[in-house]
């Protein structure tokens, strides 16, 4: 045959297959006909998910349907794709799926100090180095690039929700909203002019204003974070706690970091700081409290009884030499305990929730001497639904469960680093990096497909980063005005 | 012009200009001729060069030249290439080139048992899961692919040497010759039958058959490792030293890991492990001591005067609740000390000495609760020319110096959780990740390139790795014979 033949032979054949297929199944008994599908925005097919729900259930071969930004269902990929048709879909073949990582402690700006001034005494780095560095140079254009470039980093490394207490918190809500994030962003107060806020009395109406804006929003959970007992006057504390209150915002301090803070707080006050703030009516279940290190039994009796919800920062705690937290203790007690990283400059340095997993886990076995201290699976948890319970969003996220928003992470497992695996949890918690995260969905929406960022412009901000970085040097090099 | 004219003219152009050139340069002055430049194998232009050396330079926009497996020059990027042409070249403009890394404990083919059982006492990981796996597993077979799985691992990560004490470790120096890596490698001797030697007699036939076999080998340093003074009795010990002693070989060997071993042999012999060992004669510099993480001030004495080296382990120290080394009394005193990861199993899980820079770090300054105890450039110290010593290799490698081995890494510093950087030690420890290394060359020999390992078949080593995870599955799942 010459090939015009065949090319006209072609559709000839497809038009009398397509009029039998058509005759033979207009005499199909119409009882036959299959339910149609559900549509769905997004199917991700074929992955191990690991849901992180109450029974911890692991599914091989596995799918998620997407809905609105809402996970409408979840089980094995046979069942899933009978049942929903995608927009979108994504092949998590040969991935591990998990729920998105939720950093509960950030000051995120502070990735343009990062390794500033490292291994120096609390003092000397805050008086020295970082104080002078923020009275400089913070400005709302510095975080909001800061911003960008810690979202960079969080998306990069599975980061779906992080709580933030900074300066200027309005920018990083506006970087975090446009870059797809989930954030709880607590602006700061602090009993001295801040690089936004000079007077207590603009602090109230800065962060009242930024509460108002953000009232609703799917993504931004405006909130106000006095600093901690030791920097803000009772009055402080009560106004940031009553104005949150008024809004139903949440509240992000400090407490109990070093043992300096529990001793001048005992020494001022006459209780332990946990004491202290619930005596003034400070506690509740609308409060997380970052790092929780010097915590004694009442302590901790209290937090469970006001529902607080507390961020445990492994990274920064060694490298501040700050303590171990009693994270077994907690736990027993039920504490809504989650995981954090700190700022980036000088007590981490870098916002790696893979690592803070690896170190929650490690830092409890030797503190305590004991290797059954922290299981792979409960550092885990507090890495997702633990700090879901601490962010008091354990409804809404934290696990891979119907109805849930859609956070969702895809992991790489085929590096030699991950090879082999006998564990999922151990794998994934010891073995497993930060750059092994591939793709990132928030909220139903992809933020990172194959390790790029689809929600911001990396060259751009990298150079913007170096440029600030520039600055600061010369800051600091500069004799004092 | 028509085009034909084009291109009749260049020619005609070309040569008159060739003729120009060679009529002006046979006038030009016989002393004006530029010295003719030396030949060199390889050079290594344009990159932030942190030597490491005694002076701690750090040389901007540098370059190294190397010949015959030594870097025979370094320097200013543009006095080096005045001066040497390179047979190839490698462009590290951008990037941070340093020693490579030094991986000063390890049992390589335990990765093929990464994450089997975690989380457990030591004595419940050993007897119920790593004891059976390996009675049941381990052949030279499964050590030849759980090293070369190792293997890729340590490359990817910036390693180019390190100390090994496991079983068939002629198969393990053959992978490891192979690969191109430099290995100080220690045949265990135990006091049980062990996988490959069942008695005494077999252990130090097979010995010193390898240590034979490897004398004078550039990469191989064929090794004695008796286990431990608790696993190994007195005369097993002194007959590992006398025969390392006779071939001029290291000795590897356990020293003080766990407060337990130190009470056992205080039991069983009235001294601490180092004065046991010291008083029948073990101790030299030619021992390599792993972990010593429970030293008193007199351990510490001793280890000095017997110039010994030690390994120490943070990352294992920490998973398996050991306890955190007293490296600041041990750097104070002088002691050789370098950096490990242990094996990869239920104590680490993974081979990643830029995690084990960042946890030495962090480990000590919580554990001492001082954020100086110990700082970045110490723990890049530890893990590059500090191993060097703790090998007594510290004339051939451990920094970039003329006349030292050419065990160069080079990584990139352009990712988000890298930028910016206002102190290299600091960036270094505490940002850079082991997926940044990008290229790693040893002896001379490039063994990775843009992270595409070139001496091992990296997806033959996973499908091996794989099947052999199935087979302990099984050997574990199996009812005792």
């Amino acid at each position: 045959m010459t090939r015009k033949r065949i090319r006209f032979a072609v559709p000839i054949f497809y038009f009398l297959f397509s009029l039998f297929a058509f005759l033979a199944n207009a005499q199909a008994p119409p009882a036959a006909k299959a339910p149609a599908k559900q549509r769905a925005d997004l199917l991700v097919t074929g992955g191990t998910i690991v849901t992180m729900d109450a029974e911890r259930r692991v599914i091989e071969d596995g799918a998620i349907a997407v809905r609105g930004g809402v996970i409408v269902a979840i089980g094995p990929t046979a069942e899933i794709v009978a049942k929903y048709t995608g927009a979108r879909s994504i092949n998590a073949s040969g991935r591990l799926v998990l729920p998105g990582l939720i950093n509960t402690h950030n000051h995120a700006p502070m990735t343009l100090l990062r390794g500033l001034a490292d291994d120096l005494t609390l003092q000397e780095w805050l008086e020295k180095y970082i104080f002078p560095a923020e009275a400089k140079n913070v400005t709302e254009d510095f975080v909001l690039w800061g911003t960008r470039l810690a979202l960079l980093e969080m998306i990069r490394g599975g980061t779906t929700t992080y709580a933030d207490m900074y300066y200027f918190e309005d920018a990083i809500a506006r970087a975090t909203k446009a870059a797809g994030m989930r954030g709880v962003l607590g602006e700061t107060w602090i009993d001295f002019p801040a690089p936004d806020n000079k007077t207590h009395a603009e602090a109230i109406a800065y962060t009242e204003k930024f509460l108002k804006k953000w009232k609703g929003d799917p993504l931004i959970h405006a909130a106000v974070a006095p600093h901690a007992a030791f920097t803000n006057s009772e009055a402080s504390l009560k106004d940031a706690a009553a104005l949150a209150r008024r809004y139903g915002a949440p509240i992000l301090i400090h407490v109990s970091e070093t043992k300096r803070e529990n001793d001048e707080i005992r020494a001022k006050y006459g209780a332990s700081p946990v004491a202290y703030l619930d005596r003034i009516g400070f506690l509740g279940p609308d409060v997380l409290a970052a790092h929780c290190v010097w915590l004694d039994a009442a302590d901790i009796a209290t937090l469970v009884k006001r529902d607080v919800g507390c961020a445990h920062n492994p990274s920064s705690n060694m490298m501040l030499a700050s303590g171990a937290a009693p994270v077994g203790d907690m736990l027993r007690a039920g504490l809504r305990l989650g995981l954090g990283t700190d700022g980036p400059s000088g007590s981490n340095n870098d916002l790696n929730m893979m690592e803070e997993m690896d170190l929650a886990a490690k830092l409890q076995k030797v503190s305590r001497m004991d290797p059954r201290a922290l299981s792979a699976e409960q550092a885990l948890e507090l890495a997702t639904i633990g700090g879901a319970r601490a962010l008091h969003m354990e409804k809404e996220i934290g696990s891979l469960e119907t109805g849930k928003k859609a956070d969702i992470i895809l992991l790489r497992t085929d590096l030699p680093h991950a090879v082999p695996s006998y564990n999922l949890y151990s794998s994934i918690v010891y073995t497993l990096k930060a750059s092994d995260v591939v793709t990132v969905i928030i909220n139903g929406r992809t933020v990172m497909q194959n390790r790029r960022v689809l929600t911001l412009n990396e060259a751009g901000v990298l150079a913007k980063a170096k440029e600030y970085a520039q600055k600061v040097k010369e800051s600091l090099a500069a004799p004092p005005q």
